[in-house]
């Protein structure tokens, strides 16, 4: 688990180590984290093998990065359309709307992260333990405010959150390309059973 | 995705057909497919080459052949659980439970069945896909029976309850050994969710 990353000094370091997150990423995408090779990247990136060892210790860490980058990315996305939003209820609507738009747009994104799991198992429970907490600590807020039922785990509501996210993604990512109105109508099926349960 | 399997024709030869799928099960849990060979295989299983020919045209085969047997099994234990059962919404209380017993049993069947998005990403859009369809045909009786609210998009419901299971389902895994009262807490909060919503 050590694999690790060192920064770069310069402008013209940065080009290089960009390049090689951009090259590995659709690597990884394609063919998978476990089947591509340090030699590879380096190639399709045009950069000296020197180079490579300067910013990375090795493969895992070229997909530690990325990783951690899809973490950020996909929180931010979150985090910046919710932001302005009043209510904890418009706040996880627009945030699942995001993360579906998310998984519409980036098919592959379940490939890298999931591939984790493969990898070495504890950066897929970092991956989901960090996403989980954080929610928590979003939904613990409501809970405060009174936006959300006092009496309910919010452990396990984060977890069920995220896998709703997540499944509904790939339902979306199995339907190939939804319109904006369709991901709306899917976002409002999953609001409703929020809000009123699914039973009679 | 040709990858066929031959069942065998004698008692002794399901005797060998079943050592490889055993020993191929745990090479896959502990592993993984893509790093595990048909030469491993043969030599835990202790069956000639000739014999595992006969049976699986490769590896493929044989990951092919757990995957519709986890299918199966995890179909099986669920109907088993609540087919002497009235409710739909008790149905789906110890539909739940069941997959979370299965998930705190078998911590290594998400990497079985999730590998499948880097062996063939068909394999893994028909694993969910049938999963999903047998689902909507007993939410749509359910419906009918006026059980489950009629103004749902079952589609995507079904995509839903496969994610609350599949991750709170990870929330056990991750936590390790719970008690059947914890997994009954657990499902309960689940429940109160699906019955009443999350939110004030």
């Amino acid at each position: 688990m050590d694999s690790n990353i060192r920064l770069p000094k310069t402008k013209v370091g940065y080009k290089s180590f960009y390049k090689i997150i951009e090259v590995s990423k659709e690597l990884f995408r394609v063919k998978g984290v476990s089947t591509t090779s340090v030699n590879e990247i380096i190639e399709k990136a045009e950069v000296a093998t020197g180079t490579f060892y300067n910013y990375f210790d090795d493969k895992l860490a070229v997909y530690k990065y990325l990783l951690d980058d899809y973490s950020t990315i996909i929180r931010k996305r979150i985090y910046d359309a919710i932001r302005t939003v009043e209510t904890r209820y418009e706040k996880e609507r627009i945030g699942i709307k995001t993360f579906l738009e998310f998984a519409r747009e980036d098919k592959l994104s379940y490939r890298i992260i999931w591939e984790s799991l493969f990898i070495d198992q504890r950066l897929f429970v970092n991956y989901y333990t960090n996403f989980s907490n954080a929610y928590v600590n979003q939904l613990a807020y409501a809970v405060k405010g009174g936006q959300i039922k006092d009496n309910i785990d919010l452990k396990t509501l984060s977890f069920m959150l995220m896998g709703i996210a997540n499944f509904v993604g790939l339902q979306v990512v199995f339907e190939g390309d939804l319109s904006d109105e369709e991901l709306d109508k899917i976002t409002d099926q999953i609001m409703y059973v929020l809000k009123n349960g699914m039973f009679t």
